[in-house]
């Protein structure tokens, strides 16, 4: 099975691949995680792209704060699907980086999740991969079933959650 | 090869489209494309989705403006990748389908393109298919090449264009 | 007297859905509360929306957060009146759940109230049904008449609030 | 049959209104239009209002824009539901109405509809009235078939669309 | 000397009124405080507006939060100069209070100063006055000054509060 | 009876002004307009501004563009009141212009009115004017009369307009 | 003299380009002008960087709309001044392109001037060169006095414009 | 060596300016700091920008929120660079510091980094002290590749963190 890359701009976003990592580990699906900035290891950042496809990565998945370009940086360098998960930083509530991330020209896009969005970056990572990989598909529609299973569990007790 | 689904929630996104049918006409890949509205033909647009893999669809992409629903209600049906355009509408320059198409609640992610980035749309539904197609990726890495050199192009001629 | 149907999108909207209820509860006015999310239980969103005027609602009530879709996927298989409330999340102050909520395109409306203003959406409902019970309507000058008077008593005894 | 009541700020959201009157003009729910300024025709306004109920209107539709307060103080004088169309103006994409209009104080919602959303303002109101008018319940169920139907149209008739 | 009407929406305002009154207390100007709302208490609001003049008041101060319709209400019905003060509420940053307070329709404006300026507001309403009263004109002059050493002082020490 | 002094920063700012001319010389009300950049003539600026009131001005109109510092500059420089009117330039729809005029800090206040607002801006400054001339105070009134009856014409001939 | 390097993202930035390279003209300022993207053509982008001080050049201006990395891009690979442009592009109103270019991580600026502001990344680049070139200094003098006086000039003839 | 001009608008700026005084001390680059606000002492900014440069200074840093007008103001009394760094306040995130010292007008640039971006101002002042000054340039490559060692140190650790 290809893996996932995970890169950080900063290991302030672990939170938010934690929720990523947590999603791919349910999966089992092999991903490797990675420190690099677009702007601070720039050579590194752009090295792990180039050479993603051959290192038998699948999909990228990239998390960034602010002028959040290590999504596009990378997606510069391979032709690779990659996604960008925008990362709030301390101000404008994470507008900055989703603009950043999802607002690229034309030639070069990234499949941007919410804000923050960790969880789903990594389900849609698996979706792909899925799409040649059936054990992952049947595995996504049992998550389905089990999501909804969990919302109308909710439903059953919300009498008591409202008193 | 598997095809692209494309639904637009009205056909004023046409414009927005044809910027995603030429880039898979130019990469000759089998595309299938409807007007579907969320809201107002809702069933039409589920049983699209539900029954998109069975129908050979490897993605989806969805465009539609305002209170963009489009994407996340197809990607509720499916665990096939979704790819969200968020169009610009009338008022507030696209932002209101941005945010209604990207900020997707754990579980159901959408692929999210910029506002009206129908070219990216179809790139990035190739590069999906390119993981099991080597003859797609080949023709994105020398769309990458060709992009470069018109940029290039332009380069050499810049001092005119600035007379 | 009919229903008033409350779906939220998560139960994490129970204390905007509670600023609610507690209204109802007020006007002894007869509801019903879910929770369904329109993405991962979008069937049973949908078949409480269709089958809502034969099982004697009279208005639903719809709370979700980020691309807020919940109303706009009920208002789509219903034609009672459906009032969202658009829910804060994380980020982003709500913003993305208004405009994801109010923005709908013509043909389906979303009766919209504040961020998080379950109490508003309770008393819009309560608006609606007392178009045809008398006793409603009364009971809504009423709490007109008490509302008015808090912020008189409030007015009186501003001065050593100003302390 | 119970009338709307129309009130626009200005004349010149006539073209918002136009959508709304030709939606009412189609299901034969009567009408009355005025122009009435939240600020410059305090009075009217709140005559209007408070008349209104007695005047043998069930809803009342209220369209302004910038610091659109039409609405909210029509909505201040009556317990009849009040539908706010938040009108763009010259600047700021309309977003100044929208946020004056939707963000109501707990006591006195206003249901808010899109930027210039003229049409759904009066299928809102017909919802509303729908409730107690049997006649007026099947039409509406007969529009979304047609608003279907042409969707359905459009889409047969794409590929054309997209040559 | 005429005095300043202070009119706050709600009482959750008080923390920005008492910033007004701080200063008013300060130049001695006579000031009335009151708890009324554009919505909840309509007629109390337009009561006191339309007899201000005639009860001596020369400006008046009002402070909303949300969709903020109070300094608009109490402009349209005098013509004394009304100052706005848009508050921040629970979401949006106080964004919505601000549109909802400046964006006045030409006839009827509102003099708004910065969200949750209580200072400012009092402070510009002390402006007005002195214009025919020497002694408050010599007292905001003073105020400058001292408002400037208060600066320089901390000028001369920043050198500590920056180790 | 005091001038009113208007400055714009730029002469790009003339259709703004003419609306607020166009008022002051209905109500003969005598001004002095001035094209000052806070930034490019901010000597010319500051020497208004500082000599205003001996130079028998009573209020400052100041009006600007983008980073529009110029109503802050001149408020820094004269307790008389400073009504700031934002511009709407080529980008961002009168935005940057508007937080950049109201948000000023505490000690000097800008009052601001709505982007573009130059009538709104002259009426605001007779209304302060009015303070101590009846003669105005009488003006302003009858202008509330006429601009009421010039929205009850328009209210009688609605009909027509909605053809 | 040390040259001014300008490089924009795509040739439709070509008329804010020409604002500054109209200002360098006139100080007679040397620059070399590239069209290099930071996602199309990253080699060139990063190669003109890395060897930007080897080449003589002292700033580097960088132009580019929606998600604006070049700017970015280019100040990871030079620690030479990096004056970042932000464009409009048809949507957003170049809100994207301002927060993608200025909101840079710590470690590596972006001299971010306003949306569109080519004249102003000039002049902030000749006042960089300036500090170690006393004609370039003189002459930016010149230009403020000569700004300056054109204002004013403008400020004489006002009362024409006004008519 | 020139020196760093930092001026901060209030001392609530500290934290803000530590972040660029510590920089500077890293790089010995001497500098002096002061509290000046462009409105409550607006005489001492001017002077302060006036004879910077007869004062040696080579760039000037200037920190302020809310309508930020300290960078402005400074840079429309000297032609020496001036970066301005926009201040988180208390309300709308650093927004309006952010537009409101970013979009300045035509002749008068002011050089903007990130929403409270203390570091990067400091950086970028060093950057333009360094283009004459080989030991700064030196320094500047040596940290650019200390930073890149933190980030691959991080990078290396990574696994831990995500436990």
């Amino acid at each position: 099975m290809k893996k996932i890359g995970i890169v950080m701009g900063s290991d302030s976003d672990v939170p938010v691949i934690k929720k990523a990592t947590a999603v791919l580990d349910d999966f089992k699906v092999p991903y490797e995680v990675h420190v690099y900035s677009a702007h601070r290891t720039p050579n590194e950042a752009r090295e792990f792209a180039k050479n993603a496809e051959a290192n038998d990565f699948g999909v990228i998945i990239a998390a960034a704060g602010m002028a959040a370009h290590l999504a596009g940086a990378i997606a510069s360098e391979t032709t690779l699907p990659v996604i960008g998960i925008p990362c709030k930083s301390t101000n404008l509530d994470g507008l900055d980086a989703l603009l950043a991330t999802v607002q690229m020209p034309s030639g070069i896009p990234v499949a941007t999740v919410a804000i923050d969005g960790g969880a789903n970056a990594a389900i849609l990572a698996i979706q792909i991969l899925a799409l040649s990989d059936k054990r992952l598909a049947k595995k996504l529609q049992d998550k389905r079933v089990n999501d909804a299973k969990a919302v109308l569990e909710k439903d059953k007790n919300i009498l008591e959650k409202l008193k």
